[in-house]
């Protein structure tokens, strides 16, 4: 009987759990909240992830652990790491964990980045912006997630405005000077790396992002085979520098035909939740087969999907479940302004499909703004 | 949030809950083991469902009931369902507990049942063989599975050893008479009502029975149209006639042309393991649709698939995880002789596809006579 711990237990420790159970895998759930999402489905024990005694008496209660949530901090990660296997790897976590250090490192492998500069002074800033140009998007290096930890700056001018923002932050958590990609498209690679280095791709997902947050994930991505071969490309060598194992995710922006390395996400990620109803194995279940030296599951779609993220408040859930490839996903989490509640995925056989099955969903919800870039891609 | 509680704790429950997950439910497990591993996944009472305490405090915390097992005593059943929405209701779980009130049931829908006599002495027994003729089977009317409480009957000449074999039960669970069905093929239909009493059908599995316990299921069965239009009438027939909400099964068999029905299950059931990864919509997740009222998903088979039960222990996992369209069910119960621990479902494109996969498998586990009637079918 093998126990898996995982560090968080919001939604993606609980579809991890879900996906692992037939694994004859048990877990067991570490997070700071009483409520958190995953204990109703594994055993939680509620601690601070810097107890050192919750640490322990969690590495004896399991035998790997592994992160719903990337920004456990690094001495409990490395404290876990001494005492039980842990993948992802302590210091690819922190590379992920680190805007500044992810693009370095995507940058010495010849993956191409955005202009940046590291800031961390008021006066630096004036020179930052200058070198990089605008606009560009200040941001905080560290613990910045769905948007946040952000601030655009279209000239010069809104230096101030952007310092006052984020200033503060400077010491705590670092800031990084970004151009700003003037995309056409947003894409993500969502990759698995197991323990004797075999790697695995699904499909190139294009994706949506509203107020910074991911609204909907379209998969396989409408993308010819070089664009494929490009994500897999820098999927490889990142996971190869890192010797990561498990799933992680590149975004990227796609600019002129280029695939521009945004951030990665050094666990399972939102825009590859389509693959537990479209792919013939989930992230999740893959991931927990590449932790545990399993072999890996095929990443083919089964078909094309969508992706709807429900933020604040789950929609009523008819029209969805009423849809012939309908899947509903509520996190059991209570709602609140800007959180990520749960998801939809529609699958259909044909892209024509896909398109008709978002129409009468975006129209039954209310939600025509969520499903309109999707279906003018697929149209 | 919804509650579901669910009798029993098996591996149907478990595969329940994971399947009502996504939905945003919760649920609670009713058993009276200490170690039934649907409680790996989901809060437990354990009690005897007879009990009456314990069914209070189970009806209190929950908002509606359903069963993993369908020989929960009568008047437990008939007490919950006074007390809180029970589904399937009680009575369609009395008649399906029952081969005698349920063959004759069938009969009664004109659906063909084997020849059957029911039996209180044996005096009766005598007269039943002459009457249902050679060879035939003596069962018991309750509480068997996987081939437990049945005794096969070459010539009369067997009825002393049929009688030393089950007579002793005869008060308790009381003995009937069946007909032995030179059959060509077993197959079963499983199906789901709505509490609307829309009727959805997957579509027709072929199924290979070892030592009355099965052993593989092949879906969709290689059947024409109208084959699966009598097995979806039958289907129809006696949920309307039960007024039956949620998932069941029919077991038939085909006889030169005509299915022949066997027994029901009032319960999600072992042949529809496959739809977990098969079909659009799972057993499972369409069972907990009807049973909340919510719209039922659609039953379309999504490939060809292969379910292969593992019976006493598991096998090695690694053949089946390295298969492309391999997935591995593990309930974490403990190995015992005759119990069913786990299975596996090969899913493929194609018939071809599935079938090189089978041998793939059955070779690699030393598993060739379970795989082989299936390749056959296939080939
Ligand atoms: N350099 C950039 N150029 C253009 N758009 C950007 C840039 N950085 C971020 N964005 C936009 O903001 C979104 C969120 O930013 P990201 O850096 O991915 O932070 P988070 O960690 O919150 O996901 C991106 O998906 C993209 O839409
Ligand atoms: N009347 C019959 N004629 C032929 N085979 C039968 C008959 N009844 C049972 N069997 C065989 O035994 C298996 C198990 O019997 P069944 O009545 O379905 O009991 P259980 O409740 O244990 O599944 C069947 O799947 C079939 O292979
Ligand atoms: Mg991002
Ligand atoms: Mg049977």
């Amino acid at each position: 009987m093998t126990t898996v711990g995982i560090l968080g237990g919001g939604q993606l420790a609980r579809m991890m759990a879900l996906a692992g159970a037939p694994l004859g895998l048990r877990f067991l759930v570490l997070d700071s909240t009483a409520d958190a999402c995953a204990a109703q489905f594994a055993p939680m024990l509620q601690a601070d992830y810097r107890d050192e005694a919750a640490l322990a008496e969690f590495a004896r209660r399991i035998d790997v652990a592994t992160f719903d949530f990337e920004n456990v901090p690094a001495e409990s990660a490395q404290w876990l790491a001494d005492h039980v296997p842990v993948f992802p790897n302590p210091r690819a976590l922190a590379v992920a964990q680190d805007r500044l250090a992810e693009k370095t490192l995507f940058r010495e492998l010849d993956i191409p980045v955005p202009e940046f500069a590291t800031i961390d002074t008021r006066g630096e800033l004036d020179a930052a912006i200058a070198r990089v140009g605008t606009p560009c998007i200040l941001k905080t290096r560290r613990l910045g997630y769905d948007g946040k930890g952000q601030f655009r700056i279209k000239s010069p001018a809104d230096a101030d405005a952007a310092w006052a923002a984020l200033g503060p932050q400077a010491a705590r958590v670092g800031l990084i000077l970004e151009g700003f990609v003037a995309f056409q498209r947003e894409l993500s690679v969502v990759a698995v790396r197991g323990r004797d280095g075999e790697l695995r791709a699904w499909p190139l997902t294009e994706n949506w992002h509203v107020d910074g947050i991911l609204s909907a994930s379209l998969a396989p991505a409408v993308a010819d085979e070089s664009l494929q071969a490009q994500a897999l490309d820098a999927a490889r060598r990142v996971a190869e520098a890192l010797d990561y194992v498990g799933v992680f995710a590149l975004e990227l922006f796609l600019h002129d035909g280029v695939l521009v390395a945004n951030e990665m996400a050094p666990r399972v990620h939102n825009s590859g939740h389509w693959t537990i109803e479209g792919a013939e194995t989930s992230q999740f279940q893959n991931h927990l087969r590449a932790v545990l030296g399993l072999p890996l599951g095929a990443v083919r779609p089964v078909g094309h999907s969508c992706m709807l993220n429900w933020i604040g408040e789950m929609p009523p859930a008819a029209a969805v479940l009423a849809e012939p490839g309908g899947h509903w996903h509520d996190y059991g989490k209570s709602p609140r302004v800007g959180r990520k509640v749960g998801h939809a995925t529609l699958r259909a056989e044909t892209t024509a499909g896909l398109a008709d099955a978002l129409e009468r969903v975006g129209k039954a919800l209310g939600r025509e703004a969520q499903v309109a870039p999707v279906i003018a891609r697929l149209r």
